[in-house]
Parts: C-alpha cells; sequence; structure tokens
C-alpha cells in the first residue's frame, strides 16, 4: 500500500515536472529554436570523485544525463544534436578504463536499437557515428554500424556520437580525401600531351568547399551553440571547422548535474543574438 | 602653475599605478606565466555608439587599449601576443569604413617603427602579419612588410597581427601548400619507370605535421589563453586550428573597457588549471 502511494507520488511529480518543460518549451518556441546543439560532456569522472562513487556509476550517471537531454532536445523541437563521446586522445587513458567505455557504449548502442521506448525509437531518430571509427574495438564498429543502417530511414531528428574523434584527425582526413579527388580528377582525364615542364603549373587546385564536403560531419549543418559541462572553457580539438560563428556556453555543472535551466539558458542567449548573427550570415 | 600641478598629480598616479601593477605581476610571476596570449578585439563600434562618440574616436579608444594591453603583457614576461586586427570577412563592410581601418592601420605600422618609445622599439619586439596579405591595399601591406623586415632581428618578444585572416582560408592555404609540396616530392624523383596501372596508388600521403608547418601560425606556439572583449562567446573564424586545448575567456566589458583587471584574471585561471594541462599535455 505504502509502495503505491510512493509510486503514484513520483508519477505525479512527472507529470509535474513535463507539464512545466512543456510550457517553458511552448513560451521557448515563440522565438527561433537552434537547430544543431553540440556537447562536450564532461565531469563524470570528477562527478564519481566528489560523491565517492565507483568510476562506472559515474558514466552511468552521465548516461542518464545525457538521455535526459537528449528527451529535452527533441522536445524542443531540435533536429541535430551532437556529442562528443571520446576523443581519439582518450585512448592513452588506462586500457581497462577504455575497455569499461567500449563495453559501457556498445551495450547501450545494443539497449538503443533493441527498446522501443528508448530515445531513437521513439522520437525516430537517425545516428550517425562520427570519427575514425576503424580505431574502434570490432564489436563496437559493429554494433555503430548496425545502428546507421537500423536506423538509416528515420528522419524526425539526427543525433551525431563522435567517436574515436578529434577535429584535427577529422581536417587531415578530409584534406588528404580532397587531394586523391583532385588528383584523380588531374590524372583520370587525357595527361599523355602534357609536356614535362608544364607539369609543375598542372598541381590541382583544393577549395574550401571540396575540404567540407570531406568532413565527417560534413552531414549536418554547423552547430548552433556549443555547450561544454563542468567549467572548463576550452574545446579539446573538438569540431573546431565547426565552431566559427557557433556560441560557445560553459556552464560550471559537471555532466551528470547538466540540467533543462542550463539548455534553457542556452537558447535564450541564442535567441537574444539570433538576429545579429543572421545578419552577419547573410553578409557572407 | 595650476597645468603644473595637475601634470604632476598625473605623473604622481602614473607612478602610482605603475608600481602597483609591477607588484601584482611579481606576485603573478610566482607561478607559471602563460607563453601566448591572443586577443579578439571586439566591441570598438559598440563603444562608440554606446558613448555617442564618432567611429573613428571608437577605434582610436581601441588603439589606446591595445597598448596598454600590449605594455602590460610585456611587463609580465608573455614571449607571444596575437591580434585580430581584420577579418576577411570584414571586407563586406562599407567601403569607406574599410578605407579608414586600412588608412589607420598603416598610420599605426608607420608611426610604431618611427618612434623611439613605441611599444615595438621599446621593447624589442619582432612583428609579423599572418593572413592573405595579398588582399590588403599596396600602401598597407608595403607598410606591413617594411615592418615585419624592420623588426626581423628582435627576440625579446613576437607581435602577431592577423590581417586579412580567417581560420578557414589559413587551413585551406595550408592544404593546398602541403599538397604542393606532397606532390612535388612525388614527382620530382624518378618516375618513368612506374606503370599507368600504378599511379592511382602514388597520391601522396598529407600528415598531420605537414599541414601543421604551413600554417600562418606556424611561426609561434599554440596560445594558452584567448580572450574575446564584448562578451561575444564565439570564436569568429579566429585560430580554430590552434584553439584545441587553449583556455578561453569571453570577458563582457567591449575592447576599449578591457583593462589589467581581465588580464590578471585570465592568468589566474591559466595558473589554476596549469598543472592539470599540462598533465594533459604530457599524455599526447
Amino acid at each position: 500500500m505504502e509502495e503505491d502511494t510512493v509510486a503514484n507520488a513520483i508519477q505525479l511529480f512527472g507529470n509535474v515536472s513535463s507539464f512545466i518543460r512543456k510550457f517553458i518549451f511552448r513560451i521557448l518556441s515563440v522565438g527561433p529554436i537552434p537547430n544543431h546543439i553540440a556537447f562536450i560532456m564532461d565531469g563524470n569522472r570528477r562527478y564519481a570523485k566528489k560523491w565517492n562513487l565507483d568510476l562506472r556509476v559515474g558514466y552511468k550517471a552521465g548516461i542518464l544525463a545525457l538521455i535526459c537531454m537528449l528527451k529535452y532536445c527533441m522536445e524542443l523541437g531540435l533536429k541535430y544534436i551532437t556529442i562528443y563521446a571520446f576523443s581519439i586522445d582518450n585512448f592513452k587513458r588506462r586500457p581497462e578504463e577504455i575497455q569499461n567505455v567500449m563495453d559501457t557504449m556498445r551495450d547501450i548502442i545494443e539497449g538503443m536499437l533493441k527498446e522501443e521506448s528508448s530515445i531513437v525509437n521513439q522520437h525516430g531518430v537517425r545516428v550517425y557515428f562520427i570519427g575514425n571509427l576503424r580505431l574502434l574495438s570490432e564489436a563496437l564498429r559493429a554494433a555503430a554500424e548496425k545502428a546507421m543502417n537500423v536506423t538509416a530511414k528515420n528522419d524526425k531528428a539526427v543525433l551525431l556520437v563522435c567517436l574515436a574523434y578529434t577535429s584535427s584527425n577529422e581536417i587531415t582526413h578530409a584534406v588528404q580525401e580532397s587531394c586523391n579527388d583532385a588528383n584523380r580528377a588531374c590524372h583520370g582525364g587525357e595527361k599523355s600531351e602534357i609536356k614535362e615542364e608544364e607539369e609543375e603549373e598542372q598541381y590541382p587546385i583544393i577549395k574550401l568547399v571540396d575540404v567540407e564536403r570531406q568532413m565527417y560531419m560534413a552531414v549536418a549543418p554547423d552547430p548552433d551553440i556549443l555547450i561544454r559541462s563542468s567549467g572548463e572553457t576550452r574545446l579539446s580539438n573538438f569540431l573546431l571547422w565547426q565552431t566559427t560563428s557557433c556560441l560557445l556556453y560553459f556552464p560550471k555543472a559537471l555532466w551528470p548535474e547538466l540540467g533543462l535551466r542550463h539548455l534553457v539558458w542556452a537558447v535564450l542567449n541564442f535567441q537574444r543574438r539570433h538576429s545579429y548573427l543572421e545578419k552577419k550570415k547573410k553578409q557572407s
């Protein structure tokens, strides 16, 4: 009987929260809503340390916070969400910690596809894994590829998970691909009549759009807002190319503590600057 | 007589300020001092508007603030200072405004070289102009090139002035140069015996270091701190490649209002995170 009362109270609290949230989102929607928000989920380990918890519990709290944040973003009507899940630099951590993260991520991906009530299935989200996926364990890479194939027809929203990613790696990879394309275009045609001395002048020109087309992140527009939790005011090699005109927001809360208020604050700031930023975009 | 009193009072105030500043810097120097700070000097036009001043006066106030900031940085013992003077995107402003900025900059450069008491001559500063200088007016480009030649032997500190600069342009330029180098290396040797079919496999590999070497900013290490005035939390296509691990600081003050307290605050924040950032660097 007492359990029932507690359950009812929790459900009532949930309903009231959901009602208030939807009310806030309805008000926010009067203004422009960002198209794309990117998150650096920093502070899971510090959260575990702060509350004397096991590292795994810290990561689990981080995942819960991520699920909540994704839900809020969907409710708010965002089309693109990017998360920095694992940097190439993170491969320098202890092997058992890397293994732990890889296993947890594989579990999440598999759970996400199986459960009908998961964010992906409930909201029709297409998932992309962004980065040098060849660096991942075979099991995780297979799970990531499966998730991309299974969700390929979803079109309500797009979740971009940066795994084994750094911006330097992305840019170098894009450059290499643009060079290969340009070389192919140059050498593919008739070349036999070009004189040796003239060859010096025949280097193909690579344009900005060629490099941009080859970026891993080319599947999405540039983010409007980048949020990094835990008060660190650095980009840590994340979306350097794409954050040219992006609003940066560094709340002090650790990732598992990040909540609705931070999202609302970021969107309000975006709305405040929106007309100015649009004017700038039109100039370019 | 009265004028003398005022002049004495001003001198006394200047001496006291200088003494306090040196005292603060002495205390700061107990901790690590950043090697390189970059500035986005945002808010000159808003400053003019705020105080109902002519645009030219706004820019002049900005230049005064810049001279003070450079002086503080030199006194603090910084080796590299970078400023974002004019973006490629700024060429979209009204022609008379562009002309005004170009003329002002030429005057500054010429004055800087002539006056013995200028920051450059007084502190032995080497000046680099960073960006696509071909986009500048001929007179300004000539002045910039002269300044680089005249200061080439100065070695106490380095001032990098980003003129006609954007990061996308810098990266694309570096990519193009790396490709040319790679192509030269590939085609320069003996190639006559390579079979046609094998040529497909002969595309030169371009590495991260190759691209980095070709960056305009390769003459300096990556900045430790980037400060953008006027509360705008965006990078606006400035040093995107170089700010991977850089601390970002966005004080609300407009550029002409930026002062010693902001510099001290930025350095204190740098010192607070220094051991953590050093540990990260050693891991890479």
